[in-house]
């Protein structure tokens, strides 16, 4: 083999294209390992570099195999919030896992070499993928390429909403869109360390999944009385961090109205300008695209900010990095188990058919690219 | 003098009603001193206790001199957002200055006796006020009452302002409705410890006031180019921080995104979920209290929150307040000197004319109560 398919996203102003192009098979540098790519999820995280601002409801493709093109106009306001990005080529998948088929000079990287190991390098939507060998996370020897596919995104989210609860001086955690495949992992997470954990969800079917998971506390926010089941779960546990996957609406006001009422129950920690303990909800996600509203109807002690995991982890540095780590692998095949609905090709990644569908973010779908396929 | 007057708010679910209550002359305890209250001003900080979500526009007043009451109807949703404070009578007054007329055996509160002090003791919109000797601030020997009646509210928060930047690693500030008596002093302040801030007012006027002051950055979101001119500013001063005393609307949406275009103007600060630097507005007031509205396109290292001084001051510790203190004591008729328009008396305070008019909030205007009148 001397060359390998890439998938690059661009936005220009004439909306989003998506296409495969052929690169040469990189030379590993003396501290590089050369990863096979077998196996790379595609995550929420990852739509937001492949598809931005665009409105993936109107994308179509042409062409088949290594020539499909995928194409969708931009949404309204999609411009302007990706001025950064314009005309740039992007390579696309934060995280994956395959086989060293190639290892620099050193001694680690020549370590490694024939080992299975998972990857989080961006641009993991390709054939082949140089990194440095410090950066991969060598697999257990019973481990598949799809097992160690999605051993950073979800399972270091999860952890390090844990950390960042224990680091901002909280105790409990309320999360949002909470049976998706990282909701499960945080509620096993939660579980085993003895944290309580607020789950919002929206359908029964959700409720379920939780409910079967050993999940304590289940909010339904299609229910009637939603505010007041999640006023109580709050002050049964004492959340007051949220973690919310939606972003848009009125999700994270909710939740600090909820905490806020919830304090007003709990005399003495209360002043005339509302409860004194701190209450936070970061948005990690945009399932909502639209604007955050905050009606401010709880005192003066909240914050609602962004969270994003390279920007903790660089803030929490490497020691934390390498303890949350090892657990990762440590617990594979139980807390950080991912399932999958569908392996596709890097070519059916780009139909547009599929991505409809997995852009739909179905509770219980999630889809693994193979780009060896 | 046995007796004094006392100003309360309560709410019911009937609405607002403000009165004047005889209370006893307090005895001191051996810790504490009596203040004989000659000047407190009505800062927009007090108007939260004294008016919560009330219709003011809506206010009537009747009676005359000390049995003036005044009563105005809840705005809508003001009643589930005062739950905590309903039928409570409210003391009202965060702070004024006045003279030590009777002092408890405590050594220090007796070496006060006939001082002239300022206190932020909450109800001092009274004619006497009993506090804790330590907690009282020895004014200058040429200053009158009227001249410390705001040592505390406004100084604490101009300069807690500046404590903030530096506790969290910002360099320079935004700060809207900027040419108040607080923003005022927020650029005296920045001018002598040279912290460059970007000042944000609606109006012509208000642009002179702080070009008199020799505020080098002002802009003016009147302006049509306000937006380009903002991203300028904050990109001349590299300001991750700002103070909004606006709260509803868009006002901190705009500011992260002009944070965003000036941090795009810099090479390598951005990843394709935007620049890594944390850009955060706090809200420190509510002049509008509509909804705040963000459209987060602003990527994810931004938080927006609620700022409040007591809650800041708690978290300081005690060092840090004995220094600011004694900043505000030294600067007492320089940095943070502050303009009175109106004296009036604590039942001119209940007329519902005079309330419209100080209610206004309108930049120059400032009204101090002089409970002996």
């Amino acid at each position: 083999m001397t060359t390998y398919l890439q998938m690059l996203s661009t936005v220009t102003t004439d909306g989003l294209e998506m296409k495969l192009v052929k690169q040469k098979m990189p030379e590993p540098k003396p501290h590089e390992i050369v990863v096979k790519v077998e196996a790379t999820p595609i995550n929420p995280s990852d739509h937001g570099v492949m598809f931005g601002w665009a409105d993936i409801s109107k994308a179509t493709s042409s062409g088949e195999g290594a020539d499909r093109v995928l194409k969708a106009p931009l949404a309204p306001g999609g411009l302007s919030r990706m001025k950064a990005r314009l005309d740039q080529d992007l390579p696309v998948g934060n995280e994956g896992a395959g086989t060293v088929v190639a290892a620099g000079s050193d001694e680690y990287a020549q370590s490694l070499m024939g080992k299975r190991v998972a990857v989080m390098g961006g641009g993991m939507y390709a054939g082949y993928r140089a990194v440095p060998a410090m950066s991969a996370l060598p697999l257990p020897e019973d481990a598949t390429a799809r097992d160690g596919a999605s051993c950073f995104v979800n399972p270091l989210t999860a952890l390090c909403f844990i950390e960042t609860m224990r680091g901002e001086d909280h105790s409990a955690i309320v999360h949002t869109a909470a049976a998706s495949n990282l909701g499960q992992m945080l509620n096993r997470i939660c579980q085993a360390d003895g944290v309580d954990i607020v789950n919002i969800v929206r359908r029964q079917e959700q409720v379920d999944i939780l409910k079967e998971l050993g999940a304590k506390y289940i909010v339904n926010s299609s229910d009637d009385d939603f505010h007041m089941q999640l006023t109580d779960a709050i002050h049964a546990t004492g959340a007051t961090l949220g973690f919310d996957a939606i972003g848009g609406g009125d999700t994270a006001s909710n939740i600090l109205l909820a905490m806020e009422a919830a304090a007003a129950r709990t005399p003495g920690a209360y002043s005339i300008y509302g409860s004194i303990k701190h209450k936070q909800v970061y948005s990690y996600g945009s399932l909502d695209f639209g604007p955050t509203i905050l009606n401010r109807a709880y005192g003066m002690a909240w914050g609602v900010g962004g969270w994003l995991l390279p920007n903790f982890l660089a803030k929490a540095g490497m020691e934390t990095a390498v303890r949350l780590r090892k657990r990762v692998a440590d617990e594979l095949h139980t807390t950080f188990k991912s399932h999958y609905t569908d392996e596709i090709s890097l070519s059916d990644a780009l139909d547009a058919d599929i991505v409809k569908r997995y852009n739909a973010k179905k509770t219980g779908e999630k889809f693994l690219i193979n780009p060896q396929l």
